[in-house]
């Protein structure tokens, strides 16, 4: 078994460590957003992930825009800008990406209010941060990150929760049980290997929340499997790219409630994709009617959080791709498991 | 000749005229991030490649961080935030995509001062911006847009000059010039044509302000040619789908000039291409010494205006194969000229 699966199956363990361990914080949180009117994310590849499912948590949350910012920004222009309403956030796994810590270091000096989110207590990240947030998924040594990921994403969702009134307070307690329940449930890899066969791209779509794990389930399938998936939002891929469908390599997408305003823009992607002869994995959530799809069902859960249990089945797809395609998923081609940026 | 190919040489005459009609806009512009504390992009598909070309744009010459933000905050979500120390700015070439019609109009709610900037005067677009900026493109008839994406780059570059004291004032004026000047020049492009051979997916990159024009070229060989291809800075690149280079499919990689910070990160890139057996294209600027690249020179232009030359070849490109592999670049199968999202 790879170390990538063993850590995959760690994920409830570590999200049940880290929202306990997040309980003691929220006053802190609440007061380093007291009076914020921008919230900036800085953070890269897997972390870059977390800051988009954030963007979309604090900004239907917590009443403060959120947006990702550019760490080159800090690193390369050192852009003079008045940070002084912002509250920044910088997301790091390690907690020792160079540019992501150069970045809050940046921020701080331009004004902001800093938050760090890392795996790693005392990392140079918190040197820079006015308060900082520790993901508890132990030590993470298979290069694609997993439970660090999805602790982190119930992190951001903690705080978002915490900056407002505790709207999601009762179903993060269900998230740790939850997952281990997706971790036990068959899943029937074989049948969906099939499906994407031999491709060496294909699309994996959400929007809204659950547009960070459409980019980390392409990005999982990159690292570890080495096929050129992209992850995108449904509504971006309307616009240009929906035409590679022609083309009939594989959709995953990911579901939404039934009661979801964006479910109408997944099922006509749905549409879309099997007129064109995509095979369709649709993880949780609903599916387009009369559309024949690889549904992997998911427990329900409002689609603020189910994002979180998405990205398990996601991991599951590309650590077995790549072990059917002869790579070893634990130490992918040209990566490691601190990345800085040249 | 495709109505593609004329539109792109129409470009250079598109971007004068759009140069010579926002001259006496200048004051305005002023007034209207007169005390902005947060810059927020509203755009989709082409024109939020202007976006992102935006937001590196404002955050390094007009003193305020500017970045992008997702229409469904808007459409969907109808997020209930601060935004009366925001400008926001909605870029639609149509003036007609409804949702970033939305977007402006819910920012103005929020308290918002709003831009908007199209192609088309008295656009639904227009009612809900404080300041309208027009691109002079007139009509564009391919799907696939082109002058109407150098247009806005253009008055884009012209907004951030306005707010810097005339920064790019001078090698703006030289621009049109110079646009003409690579629409002559020969391209080369059945060596080309042959780098990229049968590939179904690659990779464009470039970072910092190109790196919009890397996710633009993407996206027309996504829609003319159905190549999947990803548009990513390089930094990104690092952190995970660089292993994807092992396939040895090609790279088309944004040149830099040789005094950016950038420039070692390019190169770098380049080395870990041309290792993993991948064919170069390299656009402008300078290419890593001793890495065989098939080399488009452009002439010399700051790395702040560089990108709406070196988005030419790109465009000529994706035309290129559109047709070679039997595609009409015109109409893309499954696209219209004005995209709604559902």
């Amino acid at each position: 078994m790879s170390i990538m699966s063993s850590e995959i199956n760690e994920q409830a363990d570590a999200i049940s460590a880290t929202l306990a361990n997040l309980r003691n914080s929220r006053l802190e949180v609440e007061q380093l957003f007291s009076g914020a009117q921008s919230v900036l994310f800085m953070a890269r590849g897997t972390s870059d992930h977390v800051a988009d499912y954030g963007q979309y948590l604090l900004s239907t949350k917590a009443g403060v825009l959120a947006a990702s910012g550019s760490p080159s920004l800090a690193t390369a222009f050192d852009a003079k800008v008045d940070l002084s309403h912002h509250v920044v956030i910088g997301i790091s796994q390690s907690g020792s990406t160079t540019e992501i810590v150069e970045s809050l270091a940046w921020a701080k000096r331009l004004g902001a209010k800093t938050l760090a989110l890392t795996n790693l207590a005392n990392s140079p990240i918190t040197e820079g941060a006015d308060l900082t947030l520790l993901t508890y998924a132990g030590v993470e040594r298979a290069v694609p990150a997993t439970k660090t990921f999805s602790s982190a994403m119930a992190a951001m969702a903690w705080v978002a929760s915490s900056l407002s009134a505790g709207s999601l307070d009762d179903e993060l307690s269900r998230l740790p049980d939850l997952a281990r329940e997706v971790l036990a449930a068959p899943l029937h890899l074989g049948e969906i290997e099939r499906a994407i066969g031999s491709a060496h791209t294909l699309v994996v779509s959400g929007r809204g929340f659950g547009q960070s794990v459409a980019r980390e389930i392409a990005l999982k399938l990159k690292e570890c499997a080495l096929i050129n998936a992209s992850g995108l939002s449904f509504a971006d891929l309307r616009h240009g790219p929906v035409a590679v469908f022609s083309q009939g390599f594989p959709l995953i997408s990911l579901g939404l409630s039934s009661t979801s305003p964006l479910l109408t823009g997944l099922h006509d992607l749905q549409r879309a994709a099997h007129q064109a002869g995509a095979p369709i994995i649709n993880i949780g959530g609903v599916s387009a009617p009369g559309i024949p799809t690889h549904q992997i069902p998911l427990p329900e859960l409002p689609d603020e959080l189910l994002p979180i249990l998405q990205v398990i089945p996601g991991q599951k797809i590309a650590e077995r791709i790549a072990i059917a395609r002869g790579f070893n998923p634990d130490e992918p081609r040209g990566l490691n498991k601190v990345t800085q940026t040249v």
